[in-house]
């Protein structure tokens, strides 16, 4: 499938060579990304592009970017220190792999890549690093704010641990093809209600929703029809968007 | 001094306000930046604005970021599973203040925050971003080549871990101003050498160079020379750009 490919393709692309030195950094960044998975955050950007009305091309570099950020979320979530979790995907995790001190650069040199990365944009790389930089922000504070206030806010975790590299996804593919802030803030209200959507499916999954499972499936159903209906009056091939949006109707590990 | 002012009143823009949600968050960002200390790169960054000719209020918000950058390395560097450092400026460090989550998301919202920050330029975004980005991974790239290699390349260490990020200062503050590329790179190539004489004379108030005393000595004397060389033929005020290289020569703790 033509996404797959060309986030597979960006993300070979920009990431350090195994050899480059110092080895085992390069090596722990690419194993961090692997190859594969659902890769939901680039294809939310690819599929912004294109209902823009743009060439999916144009949005190849924040794609990368953005999966990129993702990574990083999850090599730092794994430590000791966090979440103290072994594995990952089936596989060691980064710290098990390569040690605490080099999980915590891979994860560090992963995020001042997908900056790097994002600038590659070929337009609007001021609106899509301002976009990236206060997402990247709001994903921190999403974490610290769930791991470690004893009057969690639910609404402003899912909003900014889960929900705003969603944002940020659909926001760079737009402006990655040059669309307008009115396009753009219809597909961050997209992104918003999808990036809800799939917190509450993950949920369900988990089976550790703060909220009573049929509260919890109708706020899930109720967060996808708003992403589908945001996307009305957008000029381009709609295809991809919904297709994303309806897969988290029945999402399953 | 005017230069202090400028970075100290920015970086207190930029930061998020103690109170802000999560506040331990907010806390712990403004706890590792502190108040005052020397602010070498940023103080780097304004001074390539004048030697460029440009206005030093342009460069603002690339010097802040400069030193959100610098901060959050030193935050991930004191982590217990890198140098296990209680102490930084005679306080305590972020992750004995804080906890070593708590150090670990602080460092990681403030690299996020550089870029959000950078962003902020008045011209020039993309350039900034790409040298700031390049650098970001570089610092990193300098860290593991120090901890983890057999084999250390000096060179290779001494460039990435401590010039990089004084060639980022160059760049962004000459960038900011509207500077062509041969100016930029005049000015990369006086900040290269300033980093170069600056980490070699850490190693003489450290008394750990992996040279002998003299060699050292004579290995800082001439990169602050190269450095003050490579500003021949630049258009603005020089001035500040040559107290700086000057001021190594007999740096103190």
């Amino acid at each position: 499938m033509r996404f797959s490919k060309i986030i597979e393709e960006v993300l070979d692309e920009v990431l350090p060579k195994g050899n480059d030195r110092p080895a085992i950094l390069s090596q722990a960044m690419r194993y961090a990304v692997g190859t594969g998975g659902k890769r939901v955050r680039p294809r939310i950007c690819l599929a912004a592009a294109l209902g823009a009305g743009g060439d999916i091309e144009d949005a190849r570099y924040p794609a990368a970017a953005i999966e990129l950020l993702h990574n990083y979320t999850l090599v730092h979530d794994d430590l000791p220190a966090m979440d103290n979790d072994e594995e990952r995907r089936g596989m060691m995790s980064v710290w098990k792999k390569f040690g605490e001190a080099n999980a915590i650069l891979a994860g560090d040199a992963l995020l001042a890549l997908a900056y790097k990365t994002a600038a590659l944009s070929p337009r609007n790389v001021k609106r899509i690093i301002e976009e990236l930089g206060e997402k990247g922000v709001g994903v921190v504070q999403g974490q610290v704010e769930d791991i470690e206030e004893i009057k969690r806010d639910i609404d402003f975790i899912y909003l900014h641990k889960t929900a705003d590299l969603f944002i940020a996804s659909a926001a760079m593919g737009a402006l990655a093809v040059g669309a307008d802030e009115e396009l753009v803030g219809k597909l961050k209200e997209y992104a918003l209600n999808l990036g809800l959507a799939f917190q509450y499916q993950d949920d369900l999954l988990d089976g550790d929703s703060p909220y009573d499972l049929e509260k919890t499936r109708s706020l899930a159903e109720e967060s996808t029809n708003k992403a589908i209906d945001a996307l009305q009056g957008l000029p381009g091939d709609l295809s991809e968007l919904i297709r994303l949006a309806e897969s988290l109707r029945g999402r399953q590990r």
